[in-house]
């Protein structure tokens, strides 16, 4: 941390700067300059509110050095965590893709695409049994049912199966049935459904807020971790912007800035971004080509029908295009499907 | 609901988007134009979802012609609603300060913020006793013994007591000590706990999501609406934007558009907006001059030792100094205080 | 400056670092801590650029710690700007009152809005002579027919005039006619503009970009002080967020940001901040109340008929009522009008 | 356009708004739905201001239905456009590659980068001559000396040349030494500036203002076209966002959308965007995969002495491995280096 002093700061006030630096246990190291001070803090048993100082007279602001995070940073692990789940592995060399309709609407629906996509080449099967909606008037999701025939899926298809879970009590009934847990864009801050998943043994995937910082991404996935759970997806979704064209701006400068601070796997939702089926295609080829670790794309049997989201949704024929691309790209770029 | 069709669209693609609506129990009326055709969409008793439309062939675009919210709308009820509570009124032309800590931190700190902002005229004291902090190294309230402190102020001041609620079963708990729920920012899309709230006897306070559209927001207060609790009081505490000189940047142009699409009170938060302390006095003021109902500002006895959010509190001193003008201000703007 | 080291860097990597700041003329601090190593950066006389270092093997960010603003910085002139133009002040204790129609229309709409807005109290009259506009087919203003207009309706009620200018070749024409020069949003980074303005002996008025950040705008305004030209108006005119309900959102928290950074005064335009003539009355009462020296609004004497931004413009009757609320306010808030 | 009627409206009131569509030579189109009325608008010869009928009593909102552009649209000229210069195409089948430092320094540095760009197989070689800088005190380029440079550079190696030109006199200039003509992001627009390079022999590069729509950025080409220039190359260069670890978030969806509206070429610059040396190799790869007609890309022979964005450029030796990259993904994606 460092404390920069205002040009008209007194000796007085510099004192107590650093007296209150000493109270919380660390070092003040005043650096005079020719117009004003700065004095940097050093020390490791202590622990002080930068917000604390900012307030201190003569302080004109409070330099935060380090990151708030710790467990989901490289620093902390330097090797790039590879989950393992059924013998297939999320991170690595080898990319993911997650596909199937934004809500699972009867056996049959689910059945078609889940037959369709496992053809086509995934490995993981998406479908929502709880639906967050924005209105409360709009369909909320078959609820158990769901989860019953997205396990049915399971059982004849082999995929993995991904479902959202909304809130801490309902954890308890969609870890009983899905492969892997997700936690949806508006509740990436719900701080409680976080801890509750930091204490499953399933695998979360945590899909970033539509206006969520790096820092406050990456610290949502510290509270599922720090509270056991080590095994953590991110899923980067797209982030509210001026632009009217697409639902969301994806992000994809994301991807190699989390490779670089952090040793996550992240992949991307191109559907849920864009929210137009026309750009899934050439948004997912660029999100691989950026370095994620896959894609998680919503596909329906019958796009027109779909109750949630059809209009981004892919026809079975368009994923089965997608994956032969996505084939050609991930061999030029050194990567395995 | 309006469908625009592309300039080369041919009449089986116009007839198949009119037999659409039709089959949904609505009437299509088709506007031949010297370049394109639209097709406008009337009656009441079906419904159909743009995004089916949106994907016929030769549709460019749909779109929607009326407001998604229903209970929240100035044309549901055209008279504005006024919250009354232990016979003090929030909306209508009375102006509701509330103020406090950010945190119950102990109960000798509490009292001392509650008789304080008494004395200078708030009628609704604040203090989280359930934080939701970005990082889960930092505090995160006292809990329920929080909660019993500010019981004992509101005993010994008269004050009412509003406080966050953060998932739906912690709202048992706090539903029986506050008069008013609050509902974070964080939170303004969980849904699980905006249907729970919906379900309480206490008035909601809601504040605006950081990237919440005004639909949305207005969405999440139907949400409430919907499952029976009619007493919703919005709150603009900032968005996020590109700025970087205030923690969020304050929409204050919110205040007149909810006067005029909603009956709902909406105050405002100065201090989580600008995260300053010096800040909250001017922001206070423009906030009422455009209109909003009231101000929720933050007061600590001792805002360097705060263990939340120092920075932006006001000392008593400040907080007596913001009463003093906005008497004045409201007197001019022909309000009471 | 500081420069903050990776946890892994080495004595060799710090040793570089060092030498690169002495070569520079300035004295490197190292502060070693118990993770990492930061650098402090003292002297006057040598200048480093951050980006240079940046890239330094072990270096993990640079920190800048001064204001890259000279002459507009309230470090360089503590005391407020205020300008004199014609025996009336812009800043200081009295708020100033610019309106008029967007455009110039034609003679008898402009004299119409002039004699309108002096009788309500005006002191300054808008109009646009030359005017920027997003489509080539719409109208682009009289040009300098229409500052004869204006000149004529200075002889005529004595008003001063604001008008926009829209390049440096165009500037002399402007400066011939206009007491104050408008540059535009759009050019708030047109340097060559900027500099042109510079070396006028008129005063300017430099209204923000739409999505310039605090520090940007400021530079926008150092350009035309560092050519020698002092008196310099801000405007706030509204930056691009994801709001869609109106045109831009208004920033009033830049006002007490530049009064604490700045010595500069600052007014607000409501009318294309908001872009809603129902939205202008609230927002120029906000504004004030947040410490705006001034505002500048549109007024049209027939509104439906303006050929620019119509929509927007206020009639000369809800003018007269908006200098009614701000006489009040201005009272309240211990200033004139 | 459509215009929506209050529920409440009366006839008179619905009355008036098709008289005034009616004397703007159009013909209204009333249909009654069970809440409200619309009215629709259709006829080629006349024109009418939305927001003229959006004021009129009992409207409550007015939606255009069209593009405002002719020019750039798909509507206007179907087939994509390519541009041939010297031989080369930009658009089409090629992806092309410009590459060169951020500003002409020395004949030294510029020499030295462009044979190695041209080694590496870039076809257009880039370099500020005259460079817009957010501060008045950093270095503003070597003028026309660095022009001359450039046409050096272009004679020893066979490279095209595009470079910026930042005001209208200027452009008379930089044309006579450039072979396409760049358009900063922060003269995106100004219109002066674009009007003048519209009626200019020279292509013309067109990079997207930092916060402008989609409709924006294609007005502004439609102001070049509609002088009588028709080769303009779009390019995506970043907006600006609550994001803070790239200097700005670059947008690739505008690509596909592009591509949909418009028939013109839109490259993307991975240096600018992204601020970052790392994150230039895989935006870029990113840009390609998303379907961009090429890249613009920073690279400067020794990048920690650059005199201006030194922190992003490449070394010729990434550059290089860019290149490499880049032929492997444009097989993959049927295109050609």
């Amino acid at each position: 941390m460092l404390v920069v002093m205002n040009v008209h700061a007194t000796q007085e006030q510099l004192e107590r700067v650093c007296e209150e630096i000493r109270q919380a246990g660390l070092s003040p190291h005043p650096i005079p300059g020719s117009q004003r001070t700065a004095v940097g803090i050093t020390g490791d048993k202590g622990a002080i509110d930068p917000e604390r100082l900012q307030q201190l007279p003569g302080v004109v602001k409070v330099i935060r050095v380090t990151d708030p995070y710790k467990l989901v940073g490289r620093e902390f692990k330097p090797d790039e965590t590879v989950i393992e789940l059924n013998g297939m592995n999320i991170g690595g060399e080898r990319l993911v893709v997650m596909a199937g309709p934004c809500a699972v609407e009867s056996r049959e629906q689910l059945m078609e695409a889940a037959h369709a996509v496992k053809e086509a080449g995934a490995t993981v099967l998406r479908g929502g049994a709880f639906k967050p909606r924005t209105s409360p008037y709009n369909f909320q999701g078959l609820g158990e049912s769901g989860l019953k025939i997205l396990a049915q899926a399971r059982e004849e298809t082999g995929l993995m199966i991904v479902t959202e879970t909304i809130d801490p009590e309902n954890v308890t009934l969609v870890e009983a049935y899905a492969d892997i847990l997700q936690v949806g864009a508006r509740n990436m801050q719900n701080f409680s459904l976080l801890k509750r998943v930091g204490k499953s043994k399933r695998p979360v995937l945590l899909k970033r807020g539509i206006s969520a910082t790096l820092d406050e991404f990456l610290m949502a996935a510290e509270y599922v971790m720090s509270e056991g759970n080590y095994n953590v997806i991110l899923c980067e979704r797209g982030v509210r912007t001026f632009n009217n064209y697409t639902r969301f701006t994806m992000d994809l400068s994301t991807i190699p800035e989390v490779k670089r601070v952090s040793h996550l796997p992240i992949i991307v939702d191109p559907s849920h971004a864009t929210g137009k089926r026309d750009m899934v295609i050439p948004m997912a080829r660029a999100a691989i080509a950026a370095g994620a670790d896959g894609i998680m794309v919503e596909v329906h049997p019958n796009p027109d029908e779909a109750l949630s989201d059809g209009y981004q949704s892919l026809t079975p024929e368009s994923f089965a295009q997608l994956m032969v691309e996505m084939r050609a790209l991930s061999a030029a770029l050194g990567r395995q499907l």
